[in-house]
């Protein structure tokens, strides 16, 4: 059978391969970029599914329009208006089956083949391979401690004439790093200087553990005369509340909307009415700013944990900057001591010893660092995070 | 903003402009497309949603396989072996979301930018954007009552060597049409003729109003040798059971499966899992069987009332074949009596006089046959029907 000669710009990813290591008995992962289940309000879902069917259930159940079920619109403009985006109507966004079908959503929307796209090196892995299925040629701006380098992604813009620029200030996947105001401030006047859509995807930025971050791309727009109509904003309930409901969001432009919603209506139709429905509902009871409190406070527990337990166990070996929110550690192998340097191979005797992470080098669309990892604290407790870290000491 | 070129393949469909006027007050609708909210078992899918979140929380909550939650895909399974699909085990399907995904999968998989895809004409609207967005070059077969004319079909494949050929084979959106089992056969047949994928769409078999129709194609393609591998099937929750939930599913040979999950990953990750693990206890809890005799008893009282209505209001002046399952009357204006044959024009007058339905001509893909309509039986009762069928008359 013959395929779509799309399908030639992907491949299976080296993560897969490592994960089907992962049923191994006894390992404990730092591998996944999943939240932790147990901390799921189940109760509080429950309440809202049954309220859902209860109070609507031709809503719930029937076909629904597909920029997404009115009072869950109306609860996330809600929700992005309480984080500083002024003038938030529920028209300006449309829900979407996750932050990935968003993505998805861009792709189509606005990639023809050959188009350059610029993203973080390092970025999400799913972003990469979701662009490139659209024909994307991915171009990769470096980043530090305070995210991308805003000199070089001027420069890339120049040199590239992107179709779209995609960051995620907030405490990026994979590299946790959180973008400072100041180069917020600057990469929406190049969005505007340039006139380059600049996508911001943000599905971590509830997750801080002490401050709260900037605000967003988006919240900051209305300092930066111009700049809001260059900034597409993908939410997502997955990682505060649950990922399993599928509910994200996409704010926009009215024109770019429009055309994202056209592609929507032929990929799904409209997200489960059900899930929104159940969304609106868990929304409108206010259980969600405790929920809030509650994850937050167990990052926090689990990312100070790891990071005592790298700096006990690997010392000098690894290097790392301590992440401010979100579910990761993104560390590089230093080499000092006649360590290793090489993320892949330290990957596999990780497995041996029984703890598992993910390299570093799959989430470079360009020149990858060999040296990276990613270390996930969202889904072991303290006490395993330590055990952990103390079988990747010995693994080194 | 410079949008993707493959968004010139499409338009904003005549029909939602239609759509529009249809929240006059007081209007009789037989434009939709959706089956009839009153119809939903809302008890049933209360109690499979609880038991979903009581039994396994974090099955239903936390991120899924994008080949789908394993238990619904035994379940669906088990679901296609009750209708006759030999051998079939979970492992031959993915869960979508809705079926529209899983026709938004074929394309993505299947169709680069110029390659000829072969529909009925008329056919299902979204599936020609859907394929257009990828860049198909749409072909179209003629139908008739027996659905699409195999003769025609042969020549086609011979003069367009077709990507794929997409069918909806049982009780047709727009057609009604059910394809005949001796055309069945012969297009398994010409499948392996001329190794070329048939798409099954088939999310309204189960609705029939009087025997059982024919076998899908993918159960009677184990008789027919070297079938299976070039027929791939979207089944659909949504006209028996709930649109909202979003739960559809493709079976296919195992390498176009694997290119579709790939591709799926990337457009939203997986199907909501809350949707999926109630529509697997649903499925468990035996309360199916009922739900479709029930649905099967209304949808047959509606179409023989709209039938005998048409009959008496609209004589002569109109031709059509009195549906045996689905949703759909299609209907062809004769002219006869000096009566009108421009179905668009006789649309506008039907709205003045309080009732709605679709034009025909969006739903070829290529030569509109412009005296065509598609009237939906579904959503009104039987009263309500003859009353609409009495304002059809008058405006015709």
């Amino acid at each position: 059978m013959q395929f779509a000669t799309r399908l030639d710009n992907v491949e299976t990813s080296a993560i897969r391969e490592l994960f089907k290591l992962l049923g191994k008995p006894g390992i404990i992962s730092f591998a996944g970029g999943f939240p932790d289940s147990a901390m799921f309000d189940v109760e509080g879902l429950r309440e809202a599914s049954q309220k859902a069917l209860a109070e609507e259930p031709g809503g719930a159940l029937q076909y629904g329009a597909t920029e997404g079920y009115e009072p869950l619109r109306a609860q996330l403009a809600a929700f992005e208006r309480s984080k500083g985006v002024a003038d938030m109507e529920p028209n300006q966004l449309i829900v979407t089956t996750g932050s990935q079908q968003a993505l998805d959503l861009i792709g189509k929307t606005m990639i023809s083949p050959g188009d350059k796209v610029i993203v973080e090196g390092p970025t999400f892995l799913a972003t990469i391979q979701c662009f490139r299925l659209y024909g994307a040629d991915i171009q990769s701006a470096p980043i530090d401690a305070q995210g991308v380098q805003v000199d070089r992604l001027e420069q890339l813009i120049v040199e590239h004439r992107p179709k779209f620029v995609y960051l995620i200030p907030t405490f990026g996947n994979p590299s946790g790093a959180l973008l400072s105001l100041e180069r917020r401030r600057r990469i929406l006047e190049l969005a505007v200087k340039y006139q380059v859509l600049v996508v911001e995807d943000d599905p971590y930025g509830d997750l801080y553990f002490g401050e709260a971050p900037p605000p967003s791309l988006l919240a900051l727009a209305s300092e930066v005369p111009g700049s809001r109509e260059w900034i597409a904003h993908c939410g997502s309930m997955s990682k505060v509340l649950s990922p399993g409901l599928r509910v994200g969001w996409l704010v926009a432009q009215p024109e770019l909307l429009a055309k994202a919603t056209m592609c929507k209506q032929f990929s799904d139709a409209h997200t489960s009415t059900f899930a929104q429905a159940t969304a609106a509902q868990y929304l409108k009871s206010g259980r969600m700013p405790a929920t809030l409190r509650n994850v937050r406070q167990k990052y926090a527990e689990r990312s100070h944990g790891m990071a005592e337990a790298l700096k006990r166990e690997l010392g000098e070996a690894i290097e790392f900057t301590e992440p401010k929110g979100g579910l990761f550690f993104w560390a590089r192998l230093s080499g000092r001591g006649g360590k290793p340097t090489h993320a892949g191979e330290f990957a596999r005797r990780a497995i041996e010893q029984g703890v598992a992470f993910v390299p570093g080098a799959p989430f470079f669309a360009k020149d990858p660092d060999l040296a990276t990892l990613r270390l996930s604290f969202a889904t072991a407790d303290v006490d395993k995070i330590r055990e952990g870290v103390g079988r990747l000491g010995r693994a080194l």
